[in-house]
């Protein structure tokens, strides 16, 4: 926990509108700080970066690597979990046990599931801001930019596929544009996507979540993050163009002092937000969603003590949202801490200040912080109807909602749909509907009789709409009447429903269906306002900022975070908290030790019956988890380490406690990226779980 | 959960403004409904009641009885749990490994501990109410009735002492009066106070508590939820006017069918709130307790997670939000249940139609729903300030805001201070705030930090008041800041300030005083308001409403709980819960049973080893938790359960999930009182715990 008030703003200033401090930043492969690196005696070459591009995988809101040449892929445990949780059945919780197959043929399916990797980067921004013409409104020029990115999209998809025709199942290309700098640079990704998966080792939940909520984000740790999958193609192990190997010798692996590249996704930061943007986060925004975890978090609760069936089916959602409420509760401290401020300050004064000394800059960009604040007022406006009507807590009233934002954006000319209801982004989508996944009927209408019981504490038992989402009946009542009158709980019947367009979407009187629409009622004036009003205002004045920032600071700036490949980098080195040294490495031995003392009053640091019975085989001093000062967020979990020569040697799993107000600025002295240690993962895999061939493939 | 809808209006006209149905109620000892009682075949005599009235033991905001001739008080776990968390130690949590005195000498004194019987009951509302002259505004009848009472209160503490002038050390007498029917009768109770109070035994929380959260308000149920307390006088066993006896043979105990008498303290009801004051705690205070609760309990379960003695001192903590977040997940349920807010509205028309027919009731009682309507909507006005400020979330930072207070009040003339402030509670409030205990440092940190991010969390970082409090610090640093300073962590700083008054208080310049005197200035105001306009408005127009009861239905009405010694009745039956039939009695038998299915998975279904040990031991016949239709609330637990001939049959320590609306309203179909029979706790005292003379020793 930030304790601010010793610390000087200057620590701060560099993160944000400042230059980027040594290890800040998470930078795109087409725009990487030669400086920085060369000053950690590092220079990569153009070969070694596109090795480690094409080695990275994407996992929805995560990361992964390929580490083999037959197509293994490696993750977190925590990005498994969902599919771990989808698979399990009442005879065998994947959560509880874990899962290793002990051939080919015993690796699992993962319906639904879809990775992928980036082919090419391409820096394509003259040509989107060429159709931006001068004189635009910024509504105009949203939807011009918007144009331009679709053809370019459509135009490389084609061109991708035309190049490689010999397309076998389960594998694709597509062309996608990643905005950088609010729009102030775009670069075009193609991507390779991979939609056969299936699961090939994982441990016990207990084993990679050790130490549960309390040692979440903290550090020393002792978790065993990790869980591999592998991509098929054509129903064989793909062959991937690049994966990562480890070292040759058993001294090689993490060092302390040393280098370490990370290779992932990041997914979101808000570094470049304006002071009004920063308090508006901090008292509006930031309370409102810690407001809506704490309560999720304990409904989840309340459900997985109902039974062993809850337990299994509501545990990874549960732990998502006590993942969010220590991630959120880190960020609200980060805002309330006075030297952060301090630094935002310092930081935009000196813009400001730089801005109006520049007669051409005051006329340019002079007016930008105010358009935002005014935008960021009439965010504030609509934003707790947006908060309330925007979050559903039921998988399948999701599913419903976006049927029924299919049925409406197919209504509309194509031109003015928005992206994802458009050409192959249609198609994909229409197929995630339909896919084939497990649906827990106890779990949906708990989820829906909490999306109703939200509702009425946030408008009341009179306001008009949410008594008629109700009908009449109690909340429990009306979710269950839902429940067992919608056939939408069936993936067939979805399917047919997507696969029917506009006409069958609305044709249905399925009451899950009639609930979407009363709820989409609500927030279809809410989006569009801030679509079409907000949020082109916002862009618009973001981007005179990254102007402004770009003609004061150069190339030594870093875009924000938003699920692009990136690269973080930093030494492998301990941190001070509290006047104590942390050191940077942890143990095998200082797991057993931890769950030798804890365990005993603490379920959550306790071992399992595998690892009590392995405990003797284990090397004590095989490194478990370690630390560097790489600036990572979010969606780098699951996110390959290696050194300099682009050895495998660890595995991003978690951010330590000071990490947290990341999602804002990055301080060196603290904040701190933690990894699974391989030479742990591969000893576990090969002593605890007795798969040493598995354990052997990884980075062979 | 209730599911509404299917259920007529009528099954809860009863409940509120109706006549009670046979089992609703919590009745006055001189207000009993005879003809219900003689319904079941049972006719108390005076001296029947007296001795159950002196056996019935008031804890702070709990009840409990004398059961031995030498001072043996039983009540539950989880009244006792507060003190059992503050007696343990690093070496020895009693919460996790339970306690048994083995002899006299082993007893823990409990310091601060309170507990208090009814010696006398006398109904004194025409005395009250003649201080209340015509033409008087709200404001001035509250202030005539305040003295009134005040006076008689002097005087009856007076008399009581002067005939019992042999006071021993622990043992005291005081006159207090009960208001009932919202001013409409007041009760003058002359108490016996006992503040020499020690520790007999409890079983370990994990017996206590078995099933955990999933099972608390739930039945069937499996919980040892005890505890033993002795009181003593002049530093010897006290001998108690009256004590609870079982029954002699071995076939003595609860049987199905037969009638249940409960005899304890119900908290708080508010069965008499107009519509307009329910749809106000459906849509406002609920949803405001309930975001409040979730809160802290997330806040809690932090906490608890940091380490061995966090969870020691935070453990009884949290298990109290957890109790209330799903207390008052029931209440919120029933109030949209729209058959509970149908009857309401049906027993509120007749009463309207029944005033409104008889020009007199009309010209005297016609305005009440109105005028409390108007009252809630000022009230609505100040309710989340109110709902901010007047909650702490720390023991010291309460401690400090009482001599904050306690200062206030000393600076203006005795009339005119609030009761608490004056005479003999002055000086046991002095004493309170004195008592030796032990106080966690870490723990009020971590408090003190929470109580400053809640109102960032809601006033923003930039409201003024807040921004004071934080003296430019973050909330973490403050909270440190503020308890390395503070002397307020001793007991005896806290006393020397108490003692000292008004000059010593306002000399401080304690940090956490200087808080303490931050937050005062903000809820002054906000509670001035609400005692000296909005309270006495509730105040006159609720007892207007109660005259027109009376008027309507006569003596077949009875009035809201409010702490004050009751009886409540019922048969000991089972209930139908979504069809099924649910048994009223468990039994060791189906404990173990349990244990073993759903132990394996959760934790919260263990068997500790003592209890693993004694299984084979334990007749698996004997009844452990049982139910019957008695209407309890909040305040009951403890409560000992007698049958007709006055025999201790068992233990309340809960209601079922029906019960949880009974706040607003009682369903006789479903509502259920949870208790403890006394067969299980002598022999798991006996066999169990190896403790047979405490087991002989109950209710000898």
């Amino acid at each position: 926990m930030m304790t601010g008030g010793a610390r000087a703003g200057e620590v701060w200033a560099g993160a944000g509108f400042g230059a980027a401090r040594l290890d800040e930043g998470m930078w795109p492969l087409n725009g990487l700080p030669a400086a920085k690196l060369a000053e950690h005696g590092f220079t990569p070459t153009a070969e070694f970066l596109t090795a480690m591009q094409r080695a990275a995988v994407l996992f929805p809101g995560a990361s992964g690597s390929f580490v083999s040449a037959e197509g293994l892929v490696m993750t977190n445990h925590h990005v498994g979990s969902d599919v771990l949780s989808e698979l399990s059945t009442p005879e065998r919780d994947l959560l509880v046990v874990g899962f290793t197959a002990k051939s080919r043929a015993e690796e699992l399916k993962c319906p639904g599931m879809t990775v992928s990797i980036v082919e090419t980067i391409t820096d394509v921004t003259t040509k989107v801001l060429a159709a931006v013409k001068p004189g635009m409104t910024d509504g105009e020029a949203e939807a011009a930019r918007k144009a331009a990115i679709e053809g370019i999209e459509r135009e490389a998809t084609a061109e991708a596929r035309k190049q490689n025709p010999a397309e076998v199942a389960g594998v694709s290309l597509r062309g996608e544009i990643v905005p950088l700098f609010n729009g102030g640079k775009f670069n075009l990704h193609v991507k390779k996507i991979f939609t056969d998966v299936r699961l090939v080792f994982a441990p016990e939940g207990q084993a990679a979540n050790f130490g549960g909520d309390g040692e979440n984000f903290e550090f020393p740790r002792h978790s065993l993050d990790c869980c591999f999958f592998r991509v098929y193609a054509g129903d064989k192990p793909y062959v991937p163009e690049s994966y990562l190997k480890r070292g040759i010798t058993s001294d090689d692996g993490a060092r302390e002092g040393e280098l370490g590249l990370v290779f992932g996704h990041p997914g979101r930061t808000q570094r470049l937000l304006t002071m009004d943007d920063l308090k508006f986060q901090r008292d509006i925004a930031l309370p409102s969603r810690l407001a809506f975890v704490w309560r999720q978090e304990i409904k989840g609760q309340s459900f997985v003590n109902r039974g062993p069936d809850e337990l299994r089916t509501g545990t990874d959602g549960l732990l998502g949202w006590a993942n969010s409420r220590k991630a959120l509760t880190g960020q609200f401290a980060g805002l309330h801490d006075p030297a952060l401020m301090a630094g935002k300050q310092l930081v935009e004064d000196r813009l400001v200040a730089a801005i109006t000394k520049n007669p051409e800059w005051e006329a340019k960009w002079g007016d930008a912080i105010g358009n935002i604040a005014e935008a960021i007022e009439e965010s504030e406006s609509i934003f707790a109807e947006r908060a309330l009507w925007n979050t559903r807590g039921s998988g399948a009233l999701s599913t419903a909602m976006t049927l029924v934002e299919l049925a409406h954006q197919l209504g509309k000319p194509e031109a003015e749909r928005e992206a994802a209801f458009k050409g192959p982004r249609l198609a994909s989508l229409i197929e995630r509907l339909g896919a084939d996944r497990p649906v827990h009927a106890a779990l949906e209408q708990y989820g829906l009789e909490n999306f109703l019981l939200r509702v009425l504490e946030t408008t009341g038992g009179e306001y008009p709409p949410a008594a008629q989402m109700l009908a009449g009946k109690s909340p429990a009542g009306r979710a269950m009447e839902i429940v067992s009158g919608t056939k939408l709980m069936e993936p067939k019947a979805v399917k047919a429903l997507a696969q029917g367009g506009a006409s069958a979407i609305e044709a249905s009187s399925d009451p899950l269906l009639f609930l979407a629409r009363q709820v989409f009622k609500q927030t279809l004036p809410l989006n569009e306002r801030f679509e079409k009003e907000i949020s082109p205002k916002l862009k618009a004045n973001y981007a005179k900022l990254a102007s402004a920032r770009f003609a004061t600071l150069g190339e030594s700036v870093y875009p924000d975070a938003n699920s692009s490949l990136r690269l973080s980098f930093g030494k492998i080195i301990g941190f001070t908290e509290r006047g104590v040294k942390v050191a940077p490495f942890t143990t095998f031995d200082s797991l057993l030790a931890k769950a030798d003392s804890r365990g005993k009053v603490n379920r959550d640091f306790e071992l399992t019956e595998r690892w009590q019975a392995a405990r003797g085989k284990l090397n004590p001093a095989t490194p478990l988890n370690f630390v560097l000062t790489a600036d990572i967020i979010g969606g780098n979990s699951g996110s390959p380490v290696v050194n300099t020569k682009g050895e495998l040697i660890g595995l991003i799993f978690d951010g330590n406690i000071h990490s947290l107000p990341g999602a804002f600025a990055y301080d060196m002295t603290q904040n701190r990226a933690v990894a699974v240690d391989l030479r742990a993962i591969r000893e576990a895999i090969a002593v605890v779980y007795g798969a040493p061939t598995i354990a052997d493939e990884i980075g062979k």
